[in-house]
């Protein structure tokens, strides 16, 4: 373990002594329905990007709103005594609620919650993902400005308004902006632990296509008692390309979708094998038990290193209340694919689009809707950052920080790459069991805590 | 042609001079929205009950409603000249309107609307299925009366309001009831024409079988990038479980499931053969061309005398706009079989979820929501109403009226075998593009003029 450095310490103490004001700060900006997907909540957007606006005006940031082709990009610049500078990447748009239902508190009123395991939890949409992340690195700022009155590095802070909907304007916004974003190194708060006591950094993350297929058949809605047996169904089309996705063994069959995708070497595997996250492990804390994926993998590789297919949202027919005997005219399917190593965003695509056109009946048509695709991304394991913020957290969490991939995707990372020349430093404190994107999301009010003191120690551990 | 009847010129006459105020008639009917699978719509279901009441009561009938566990029966009795005493069937719920955007009225609000050929057409939900087939006959009635005081025959009419929820409480009823419903024959209008002149009467009715089918898997929704390609995706599940229900050459997989479907013999093959019923015509006017049912059968086998399946609405994960990552925890579909011959609906249910129970994960479960099913029905073809039908059909439409049975269910139909020990006259005068169960459902205005014409002559044919 490091020594206790003064400074460091007294930043901790301004943290936990500020632990209910920081909470009540990021209530607030929870209470705001920022989703980014639906157009309806389009001014909801605006109006949490001005919050976190103001919040870095007042810590002292020169902050403003930038416009994208979408929701705008949140932009704030502080120096600090010393280098590197960092850039540091965020969202502040939330995934839909639906079904709504299914929350034992409404999305938007944020709550401490206790679990029955005893864990004290924020309760909220965006609790973790990604506007609780991102108060961690915040509030760790405003503790530093307030023990010691400066930040220990420069930085920059750019918080985006479209990651749940595969920030889609934001690379063309970073090329056109890229004199503001001069830095050394990206950091960014939007991944999780290995388990609720041991801190990750995440060095690879999948890459993402998604596609959306609406078949049509008659040209209308039919009487499935008059034209039963005679007319083709879009769900029976659809049913069977969503079948024909996987074969026997959980494998992907679309030809060519295994192009680039690169085997683990054994030392790496012998690693993760010795983690042993076992299906009851992983699976049995949402209620499963039995792999979906491919049979010859781990668990682990499964999550990680494989690539994945799966459809996220079907609809077709009648879906209300009782028996409607409707042969439909159209269906539709929203699948995504989580792809690792050099597979190609635009090969998939389109190798997709023609196994699905290939089951397409002559008389029936195909459309597709394309959302944005990215890349894998592996980070460099030799990165000077990252072993200071390895030490870091450690020294935290009290157990060594894990370094791995994760199944994810944060399409924007490999934008830095490539338009900035950055590598990142992806550290979160999200867990397994926050529910990102489900009903009932939540961040451990541990994470939010010991989180925002991680980022005190790392900003001190990158200027050392 | 038979001689012409002076007292059917007059009720003919009559029902010619009255077309403009029965057309009000009935469109104050179709303003009510009846729908009887949605239970926000039960006190709409009563209007519509109580305004046929009060219409049947106007024309001398005793009239009442009439409980039953769901909603009430409109039952009337009005005596007549002579024998046979007809029991009258009829529904007065119409089905769902969704999807509403795709009407080009509202559906509640019934109009007069002129088809690009020229056709007259009255356009609401239930313009034809049942309300504007049930006005025929009352409108006949009418007519009678005013045009010579007095009916042909003796009548009950028995209108029911849950036909298109599968007559859940009616078979219950009709037994609690029989006395009240003593009768010669059933006659029902719910059927349609061969073709737009040719009129029909409907010798054979498929069956029905309706499962529901809810699949969960996880016991809350997943973020795909946290858990994809190891946790089972139930979209995925029910995919497979519809894609397995028909085979390569479209016969439908499920053990056991053609037992009792009778070979249609040469004879009436050969005849159906002369219809000529090709793909082009039959499929062509909903935009369709390739037939999707069994492979080696006709269309016009595919359509009235083969048993078929189809998935009739399907829901599950993220189905808003814009895209989410998520895997559901539950997706589900509604299923419906359509039966012919012998076949058993509670043994094809016991099939059908046999079939879906073994392919459903051992980490997985399965429910299922039962629907009412019904028996395939077979009428004599030696009824002597038959003839006597035929001959006033033929002479209004000036063509031969074509025996033929048919690809819908009314389940009552079975049920007045077995509990009444009565045949049934199915008179129809429904057309193949009226989108019945779908947007833009109508009724040709000349099948309302003509069916109620129709009836004016089959009751006096009867009487004969």
């Amino acid at each position: 373990m490091a020594q206790a450095d003064p400074a460091v310490e007294k930043v901790l103490g301004r943290i936990d002594a500020d632990l209910d004001a920081s909470l009540e700060r990021l209530f607030e900006w929870l209470k705001i329905p920022s989703i980014s997907t639906d157009p309806a909540y389009a001014q909801e957007c605006r109006s949490a990007a001005e919050w976190l606006r103001r919040e870095l005006a007042d810590l002292g940031f020169e902050a403003q709103l930038s416009e994208t082709g979408g929701h705008p990009v949140v932009l704030g610049r502080a120096e600090g005594k010393g280098k590197p500078h960092l850039l540091f990447y965020g969202h502040y748009d939330v995934q839909p609620v639906d079904p709504l239902e299914l929350w034992d508190s409404p999305p938007f009123e944020p709550k401490l919650a206790t679990l029955p395991d005893g864990r004290k939890v924020i309760r909220a949409r965006g609790a973790c993902d990604d506007k609780g992340q991102v108060m961690t690195f915040i509030e760790a700022c405003r503790a530093w400005k307030a023990a010691t009155g400066e930040l220990p590095i420069g930085m920059t802070v750019l918080i985006e308004g479209a990651e749940e909907d595969g920030s889609k304007f934001l690379p063309e916004w970073v090329e056109a902006n890229r004199g503001e974003l001069e830095a050394d190194l990206v950091a960014v708060c939007d991944t999780g632990m290995w388990d609720p006591n041991t801190p990750m950094i995440t060095t690879g993350l999948r890459g993402l296509v998604y596609e959306e297929v609406v078949v049509t058949c008659a040209d209308r809605d039919l009487h499935s008692g008059a034209f039963g047996g005679a007319a083709r169904n879009p769900i029976h089309v659809l049913a069977r390309i969503i079948a024909d996705l996987h074969d026997a063994d959980g494998r992907i069959a679309i030809p060519g979708f295994y192009d680039g995708v690169p085997e683990t070497p054994p030392d790496v595997l012998e690693q993760w094998r010795q983690l042993e996250l076992t299906p009851e492990k992983f699976l049995g804390q949402v209620g499963l038990s039995v792999p979906a994926g491919e049979r010859d993998r781990m668990v682990i590789e499964q999550i990680q290193s494989r690539p994945t297919c799966d459809a996220n949202g079907i609809v077709g027919g009648y879906t209300g209340v009782g028996s409607k005997t409707v042969i439909a005219s159209q269906a539709s399917a929203k699948i995504s694919f989580r792809l690792v190593g050099h597979q190609d965003p635009g090969k998939i695509s389109a190798a997709f689009q023609a196994f699905v056109r290939e089951r397409i009946p002559a008389d029936c048509s195909v459309e597709f809707v394309k959302h944005k695709g990215s890349r894998a991304i592996q980070l460099p394991y030799d990165m000077p950052a990252l072993a200071k913020a390895k030490a870091a957290l450690s020294q935290e969490w009290g157990r060594e920080a894990v370094t791995l991939g994760t199944g994810g995707s944060i399409p924007i990372i490999g934008d830095f790459q490539r338009l900035l020349g950055l590598d990142s430093l992806l550290v979160g404190f999200g867990l397994d069991d926050d529910r990102l994107h489900s009903p009932n999301e939540k961040y451990d009010l541990r994470s939010f805590h010991k989180g925002t003191r991680s980022w005190a120690r790392i900003l001190k551990a990158l200027a050392a």
